[in-house]
């Protein structure tokens, strides 16, 4: 398995095919090998640090069901040693008929000596709004 | 109005005035001035490009309510010329009596010539999950 990353694109795509292979230690190895990186799941607060993220995908990978996954950038901003993708994960599940509504992630990558790893993974759906508010909720500002 | 930016901290500073302040013309100041930059609100598609983005600040902010806001930085990373910011938004409208359950959001600046200008704004809530499912809706992956 190859865990260094020569430029950021290759550990983008390492990172979504660790991810339709539920392959936790290859996903694990997209990320920088350092505690100051972030991970915010769809509808989740940040979690941080090594340990704390590689728990958060442990859980999702060990419930995925058979996927593929496709990813299509949409913005991107290159400098030096950080490099930033904001793609649409579109997800498509063996045996369902249409993919499922696609989420947006922003995926950050620095590198490290002459290595490139993700230190920043950003995702949410992007709608529609719930029909329904939680009981007491307020309106939205933004 | 102070329409260059000297760090991306100013310019990060700024927009969340602007913001706070509903003053569209100091927050499209915060802007880098080019076309390629996107603004994701939170549960909302991507939006590209200088005037879809103006025109989505402008409803926003023609309709928001005295706020103040203070953000709580997360996580950031640093290049010659990019710096992303991964911030709390903690919004507090007057009259009521607790702050809103903050947004997260990555904000991304780029250095162009001497100016620093945000490039990404990225926001999404941080749950909890909708209690009700819409009708139709599967389980969610990531």
């Amino acid at each position: 398995m190859k865990t260094r990353f020569d430029t950021a694109d290759q550990a983008l795509g390492a990172f979504y095919e660790a991810f339709q292979n539920a392959d936790l230690k290859a996903m694990m190895s997209t990320w920088l090998n350092d505690d100051e990186i972030a991970c915010i799941h769809p509808m989740s607060h940040a979690i941080m640090g090594r340990s704390a993220i590689e728990a958060s995908w442990a859980e999702i990978l060990a419930a995925v069901p058979e996927i593929r996954i496709r990813t299509e950038t949409l913005f991107q901003q290159r400098d030096t040693n950080l490099v930033s993708f904001t793609v649409l994960e579109h997800i498509h599940v063996k045996g369902e008929a249409e993919p499922r509504p696609p989420m947006i992630a922003t995926n950050i990558f620095h590198k490290s000596g002459d290595d490139w790893g993700m230190v920043l993974h950003h995702a949410s759906p992007p709608g529609p709004l719930p029909r329904q508010k939680p009981p007491g909720e307020r309106g939205r500002i933004h």
